[in-house]
C-alpha cells in the first residue's frame, strides 16, 4: 500500500473467463493494492464462485465493510450470477442504475455491473467486462472516440459525450487459434520469434480492398507450400491477415473514424498499432488498470461512495 | 459391365484426399465399371499407395495392359508422386502434355494429371483433381461459364472457349468444421435434421453488402444466447453464413457471372443451389462421374487411346 494515498473506499472485481484480478481502491479512484488469479470462471471447480471469492479479498479482512463491484464474464450464464443486458446508449449513471445486488453466505454484499447489448441488422452483439474499462477510460482523459480491445473476442466501441454509443464484436483472436490449430493452415507453421514481415503482409493482405478472407486464408496454405514463405512466417501472417480485415470491416463500419484507443495486453496492442497505423490511422494507448477507474465512477455514480 | 458398351480403352482415377474412386473406361468414353474406397491419400498406411493401387486394379487385371491416368491430391506432397503445377490457360491437350509417367514395382505404367495454378494479386492458388472434372463437364456439354466445385476447399472455376481460364479457392467447408468443433459458436448448436430457414437466413446475412465475416459469425453465438435462434438451427445458419459469404465474394470477383453448374455431393450441392438462386443466379448440376470423361479426354489428346 501507498502510504501517501487516501483512504480505502471500494474493491472493484474483474472477472474474466480466464483470469481475474481484484484491486483495492481509495477514495481519490487510485489503487492502493491489487491481487490477480488464473481463477477465470472457466477454471473455477463446481462452479463455487464463492470460494474463490472469499479467498480473494480475505487480505483485505479489515476491509470487508467495503462496498465490492465485480465486472466481467463473471455475470454470463457461465459465471456466478447471470445478470440481463443494459442497452447502448450508456454511461457510468445508466450502469450504477443497473448494478445487480448479490449477498453471499457469509454477508457479503457485491454488486455486479451488468452486460451491455446492442443490435446490429445482422443481429444483436453483447459484452460483458469491456464497458467498465471503457466507463473507467474517461477518468484518464479518454472520453471519447473509438476503442479497440483485442482479444479472443475483440471490441471497437464508439463513445462519445462520454457515453458507450455502439460497438461490434470481431472474433479474430479465437478464429486465429481454431485455424492454427485445427486446419491446413497450421501444417506448414514453424514456431520461432515474431515474424514482423510476415504479419506485415498479411495486415497488407487482410486491408487490401477486394480481399476476401475465405478466399485470402487458402494463401496461408499456398505461399509456403510453393516455396514464397518460410515457415516461420506463416503463423504471423495469418494474424495479420485477421487483424487486418478486422481494421478494415471497422473502417466500412465507420468505428474507426479518427485516432483510435487500444486498450489490451501490449504485445496484442502492438500488433493492432501496427495493422492500424498501416490502415492510415493513428493509435494511442490506454494505460493499465482503467478497469478499477471504471469500478471507481460506476460506484460513485452509484452512491457508494461519498 | 454393360454388354453393349465399347470395348474397355482406359483405366481412369480419381484419388483425393479422403475417398479414390477407380473407373473402367470404354473406347467411346463411357464407364464400363467402377470400385470406390475410403483410401484417401491420408488413410494410406505407411505411403503405400502401390499396393492400393494393385489391389484396386486387380479385379480389372484382364485389362492390365490398358493405359491408366490418375488425378486428385495423389499427386500432391502427401501423395504418391509430387508432380508440378500447369499454369492457366489450360485445356485437355496442355493436361495431356503434362501427364507425368510413373511405373511400379510390378511394371504397370502409370500417368498422372498433374495439379494446376493460378496466380491472383492476393498470392497464388493451387487445385489437383478439380482441373479433369472440367475437362470431363466438356464433354457432357458443359464447357463454358462458371463451375463450382463445393467441398473442404471450394474451387470457382472460369471456362471460357474450352479452357480453364482461371479459379479460386474458399475455404467455407474447413472452416465451417473448425469453427462448430473447436470455437464458442458450437457450443449452442443442437444436432437435428437440415433447418432450412436457419441456413436460409445464414446465406440471406453472408450476402449482406454490409456484412463483414469476422463480426457477423458472432451472431452464430449471440441469436441462439439471447432466445432468438433455436439450437437446432445453429450449425445450418453457420453453414448459410460462409456459404452466402463464399457467393458474394465469388459474385466480387466475377467469378459468376451468367449461370452457375454445380459439381458435388447432393447435400453440398443443394446447399449452393440455394445461396446462388438468393443471390439471383441461376445454376444447373453436372451429372456425376464426369471425372472419368475428364480421364478419357485427356489420354485421348494424349494419343494413349486410338
Amino acid at each position: 500500500m501507498n502510504s501517501a494515498a487516501s483512504e480505502p473506499a471500494l474493491i472493484g472485481i474483474d472477472w474474466g473467463t480466464s483470469s481475474l484480478r481484484a484491486f483495492l481502491i481509495g477514495a481519490n479512484g487510485e489503487v492502493l493494492d491489487r491481487v490477480s488469479s488464473a481463477e477465470g470462471i472457466m477454471q473455477v471447480k463446481d462452479r463455487n464462485f464463492e470460494a474463490v471469492f472469499d479467498k480473494l479479498i480475505s487480505c483485505w479482512g479489515h476491509h470487508s465493510k467495503l462496498p465490492v463491484l465485480a465486472s466481467g464474464m463473471i455475470t454470463s450464464r457461465n459465471g456466478w450470477i447471470e445478470t440481463p443486458y443494459a442497452r447502448v446508449p450508456l454511461d457510468a449513471r445508466d450502469l450504477a442504475q443497473a448494478l445487480v445486488c448479490h449477498r453471499t453466505s457469509g454477508g457479503t454484499e457485491l454488486r455486479f455491473v451488468t452486460g451491455v447489448t446492442t443490435e446490429h441488422a445482422s443481429g444483436p452483439d453483447v459484452m460483458r467486462g469491456e464497458e467498465t474499462q471503457i466507463v473507467g477510460a474517461q477518468a484518464v482523459g479518454l472520453s471519447d472516440g473509438t476503442f479497440v480491445m483485442p482479444g479472443t473476442h475483440s471490441k471497437w466501441i464508439r463513445v462519445a459525450g462520454g457515453r458507450i454509443e455502439d460497438y461490434a464484436t470481431y472474433m479474430s483472436g479465437e478464429i486465429f487459434a481454431a485455424l492454427k490449430g485445427h486446419t491446413i493452415l497450421g501444417t506448414l507453421m514453424e514456431e520461432g520469434p515474431h515474424h514482423a514481415a510476415g504479419f506485415a503482409k498479411g495486415v497488407a493482405a487482410g486491408l487490401d480492398a477486394g480481399s476476401s478472407l475465405l478466399h485470402d486464408l487458402f494463401h496461408v496454405r499456398t505461399l509456403p507450400l510453393m516455396g514464397r514463405m518460410e515457415g516461420g512466417a506463416v503463423a504471423d501472417y495469418l494474424s495479420g491477415l485477421l487483424i487486418g480485415a478486422e481494421v478494415k470491416a471497422a473502417l466500412a463500419r465507420g468505428d474507426a473514424n479518427g485516432p483510435v484507443t487500444i486498450i489490451g495486453r501490449s504485445d496484442l496492442a502492438d500488433r493492432y498499432e501496427t495493422a492500424l497505423t498501416t490502415a492510415g490511422l493513428q493509435s494511442r494507448r490506454a494505460p493499465d488498470e482503467i478497469v478499477a477507474k471504471g469500478h471507481f465512477l460506476i460506484a460513485q455514480a452509484a452512491g457508494l461512495i461519498s
